[in-house]
């Protein structure tokens, strides 16, 4: 990679650069699961996601090392009263995360992943964008390598998750500011704005798109003006996993947005992502829509840390252990159709 | 019970004096809910599936034995071609679940549930219910018996599958029979019925219907004219789950359509049921949405053998350890909304 020039020019070369699916692996998946013991296509969705596994793994679908990593961050946008909850929060919610009271730990615990939580700076709230970028160039760029770091030889499979108080109003002006419409469509409760407190959150939103209007062109421009920590780590963890051959859960509302800016940058940057769950959020559909994604579950949630993601993964387990496990018609001496 | 006169008696006295939830552990839940450190509802369907433990069992949400039931029938009904595959395979594939390469194999050990399978008399296929009634009333009845007694003592959260080739064209008759439109509303390819084989079915499941259409105001006749004996074990299980405090997740088109039966005699009968997954057969959505459900999973799935339910059942487990494993505010330390 070069490394001379401004902080972005790296991870600019690797945007243009992504590999591709392996398409011999996709083939051994469809040849093996055409004499699997069941009808052709009834396993729906879970033989889509052999196939995935094997495009973006390079191998035979197996999920033996997933991890959740959730990336913590905290904002300068908390001062415009953007949310119910204090930022004191992220803190005191990473601790949670540490003594495994929080609802992530339990997913984790009910579908045997891995648990890695990292808390970006949270004494240093990023700036606020109603006032002026997020981070500078350097900063954001040092977040996106670090998050790049996070996930090295650590997983099979990536879940992508968040904790930041704040962070949706965050997540709307990115959506905001690439997808264009009103800042309303794209703002929601997050933890539970209502009232005056969605009218403050849905004024922040459209007041930073305003500031930051001639610059929203280039997607790390808008990460790094409207974006946070979190949001950085994960856009990298998501471009790291693409080069190290690790699909990627994606989980809610935020970790989305930080997945629609390497969309932004390169159609094909999410190739190796599903989305995980379709948050209650109202945005979410809408953007989702727009990566050209159908989420795997449908439940109704809006927390973040992950949540999502990591019941999502219980399913892309079980459907590599279908393709892996199943006897062929041959070895299990069934008939096959007439 | 009663011991005497015809041997439905004994069902229709158990159907006419279900219990209820339990009010009380359902209001212990939502209390405990309100303090666990997550903004309120942000767990969604997660929250209502430990509300529903709750009701079902009368006790704090906890799944520690859940069990895949799978009932396996063969039906006379295969003699009109309306099935792909020879009705040999029913008995095959029980035996591919004893050995363990069937899909609900591979499911049961990603998700970590007990599985059994209970195989129906396959060598004697009932009648061919395009010519006579499938059962006789002490026939079905001891099935149903059978089903009852099938999960005593050994679960506290029930999956109900299936197996049996041509139990698709079962299904659609129940539905036609039960909800009315035409034959053509409920018949789809199952394990792959298109063209002449489709018409076959349709054909075969108009005529059952009109064959015995003077008997069909009594859910438990239709169970035994149009069912088969794994329709009858399956009604039987969720029976008798209701009775024992279990809690029932119903798998997909073929063991909804023994559910129905029961909340067409009595429309309280599936309280204590959820539907897995939504089967991509196409009458499926509607025959749920009959039942005033909502499907936790929408895989594209159409397999069957309690594969829907067992992924479903990795989410329920998921939110029982949420409701139950997560810190409060005050023991987490983290502020509550402002």
């Amino acid at each position: 990679m070069a490394t001379s020039g401004l902080p972005f020019d790296d991870i600019r070369e690797l945007l243009a650069n992504l590999p591709g699916p392996d398409q011999a692996a996709v083939q051994a998946v469809r040849d093996r699961d055409a004499f699997l013991t069941k009808p052709p296509g009834a396993l729906g969705r879970l033989e889509e996601i052999a196939e995935w596994l094997a495009a973006w793994t390079g191998r035979s679908p197996a999920v033996t090392r997933p991890l959740v990593a959730v990336f913590a961050g905290n904002h300068g946008v908390t001062k415009q009263g953007v949310s119910p909850f204090p930022p004191e929060v992220t803190a005191q919610m990473v601790s949670n995360f540490a003594a495994g009271g929080a609802a992530i730990n339990q997913i984790c615990i009910a579908h045997d992943l891995g648990l890695k939580v990292f808390d970006l700076a949270l004494d240093y709230p990023t700036a606020d964008i109603t006032e002026e970028a997020a981070l500078d160039e350097r900063a954001c760029a040092a977040t996106m390598a670090f998050g790049m770091e996070s996930i090295a030889g650590g997983t099979d499979l990536l879940c992508i998750g968040e904790m930041g108080i704040g962070n949706t109003t965050i997540a709307a002006a990115i959506f905001h500011a690439l997808y264009g419409g009103s800042a309303k469509d794209w703002t929601g409760p997050g933890t539970g704005a209502q009232g005056d407190g969605l009218k403050r959150k849905i004024a922040a939103v459209e007041k930073a798109v305003k500031l930051h209007k001639a610059h929203l062109g280039d997607p790390l421009e808008v990460l790094r003006r409207l974006g946070g920590r979190e949001i950085a780590a994960m856009a990298g963890a998501i471009l790291a996993a693409r080069m190290e051959k690790i699909p990627v859960i994606i989980d809610g509302y935020v970790a989305t947005a930080a997945a629609a800016l390497l969309h932004a940058a390169n159609d094909t940057a999410l190739d190796h992502c599903m989305i995980g769950h379709v948050s209650a959020e109202p945005g979410h559909a809408g953007a989702i829509a727009r990566l050209g994604k159908t989420p795997l579950l449908s439940l109704d949630m809006r927390l973040g840390e992950g949540t999502g993601a990591a019941l999502a993964a219980g399913i892309v387990k079980a459907a590599a252990l279908c393709h892996s496990g199943m006897a062929t018609f041959e070895q299990a001496g069934v008939s096959d159709k007439g």
